[in-house]
């Protein structure tokens, strides 16, 4: 008997923690290592959250830690979504089944993983990937599929600009995208990662990008090649899968020799400040425009604590701050590229 | 020539203003000033921030202060209300005319006063209040005035508990609202508050609460005893304009004696950190749900910096932090009354 799609999704997401929380732990061996916290949820489903944390460092040397706070959780859960949460979905998941007279519930899964890596260093990023899968099944024979996709991205989150390592990160991604369709993905998803991490109160993106995308099926995507394109895209599951593994699996090359370099880093306090108001640039994002935070916290039963792990430890708010004012300054630099995204590959 | 009701309100707020900066001013003679900046609007009106901060404290007795940040903002501004805008408003304010085959703009006027105050110590509460004035003209004849309304409320954030503070500060809002219509105000309005500062995904209000109301005009009110009932409650312009006075009034005699009195109260590492980490609960209200903040992020060209002024200037999130959990402890007293509110009067 050959394995369900779903499970083969399944096992590579929770491959895919161990190896990461296992690459973040041996850079770092006097630091403690990620808490374990298993849950079940009483819809069914199951989940693991890795979280690092000091939040009490009572000597100094624990806070000599490269990481500050992160997060790498998987969810892996099923169940029914109400008539509400389809017609919800159906805006931006054009093949989902939705009939306005069909009161029914439909029966859904979805595997996911989302993590989060605050470091201590204001010259070491922070970075965010997130890679899922959907599926929505025939509620008369829960064994149909009737609708999936794949979602996902990663992006960097710098406090000050190191072009090499923009490069490199957006470079690994890139690679990825290309391994399976050589030219066709990085750009638009780059595109709609600058697009979706954009703060429009403050007029700038909340790092320098990476990629996103979501509702990725063989249906025709408006910002991918259509069928009658002749330049060939991930267009079945099993595609589509290999892609997101590629994504996946570039996550620690993408990011780990970065913070590596960048952890050791001499820092001074006004580094450390800049840093934090960053932070609080992040929250405001995360709080305000993210759609998965936002859906989080309306859904009645969500594991608050999991979806609020993305917020940093810290984070600070100045009235009329002056630090980034002067563009010739590192913070200023910084500033520039949030608000004109650039190519780096 | 007498002057017209929306000047002499603008008058009450610049003088409220002036007098609440100089009495925060005047506990501690050591600190900086408040930094006063004047803005006008280009659509018509201006507003003065005064705001306090030692953002970037280069000496630890620069430390010493008993504010860690506040703003006290005034804005008077006037303008055209786009239809869109009219249909958003109406929903919360029924006596605003709205004819949904309109399509033109109706003249404003807008005259407010907005203050949060973080103290420094964790023992001394923060305190939040707003009291403004709104006005819809005729689009034929702006003289005329076709709905009005008074908004507002002041409301308390502690970290520790202070019967006799939560005390002080509900009954000196509960005399200045009975000041005019003994018995009819306060109660409804203390409600509301508690209502109307609850974050649904901690199940916890943001502080103890205090008052707030909106949509106060001759109109009835779906909170207040009707047109036929016996009591007595405000109801023309001038006595809800007298109502309002008193709130006003009665901000410092409610919030100073408990910032004098625990200000200087010793505290240690760990109850500053139960304060940031309840000030990551009041950046979560504000950023998620405060209807002020949401309307100004969302409005084109407002002044960010004035909107986010509310935010501590720093916070803190932990995940799963034990601080707390204990319901023996000072913090876990604090968590039981933000999860049942109390009657303090």
């Amino acid at each position: 008997m050959t394995t369900a799609f779903r499970d083969r999704v399944a096992e590579y997401i929770v491959g895919l923690q161990d190896k990461i929380v296992a690459g973040l732990e041996q850079l770092d061996f006097s630091a403690p290592k990620f808490k374990r916290d298993s849950w079940t949820r009483a819809e069914g489903g199951r989940g693991l959250s890795c979280a690092f944390a000091i939040p009490n460092p009572t000597r100094l040397e624990d806070t000599n830690t490269i990481l500050e706070k992160a997060g790498v959780n998987i969810s892996i859960v099923h169940g029914s979504l109400p008539p509400a949460a389809v017609k919800q979905m159906k805006s931006e998941h054009a093949t989902l089944p939705w009939d306005p007279d069909f009161e029914d519930t439909l029966p859904f899964y979805a595997a996911g993983i989302s993590l989060i890596i605050h470091p201590r260093n204001p010259h070491a990023p922070t970075v965010h990937a997130n890679y899922r899968y959907f599926e929505v099944c025939d509620p008369k024979d829960p064994s149909k599929v009737v609708a999936w996709w794949f979602g996902g991205g990663c992006d960097l989150t710098p406090c000050y600009i190191y072009e090499e390592d923009a490069r490199h990160f957006h470079e690994t991604l890139k690679n990825a995208c290309d391994r399976n369709a050589p030219g066709v993905l990085y750009r638009p998803f780059k595109k709609w990662c600058d697009k979706y991490f954009y703060i429009p109160h403050r007029k700038e993106t909340r790092g320098i990008g990476g990629i996103f995308f979501d509702d990725l099926n063989s249906a025709d995507h408006h910002l991918l090649p259509s069928e009658n394109d002749p330049s060939s895209r991930p267009r079945s599951q099993e595609e589509i899968f290999n892609f997101v593994k590629s994504c996946g699996d570039s996550f620690l090359p993408s990011y780990l020799p970065i913070l590596e370099k960048r952890a050791k880093t001499p820092f001074n306090e006004q580094q450390r400040r800049w840093q934090l108001l960053r932070r609080g640039r992040y929250v405001e994002f995360n709080l305000v425009y993210d759609r998965g935070t936002k859906f989080g916290l309306n859904t009645p039963g969500a594991r608050i604590e999991s979806i609020l792990m993305s917020l940093p430890e810290t984070a600070r708010w100045e009235y009329q701050s002056e630090m980034g004012t002067d563009p010739e300054s590192e913070e200023g630099r910084l500033l520039e590229v949030v608000r004109n995204p650039k190519d780096w590959v």
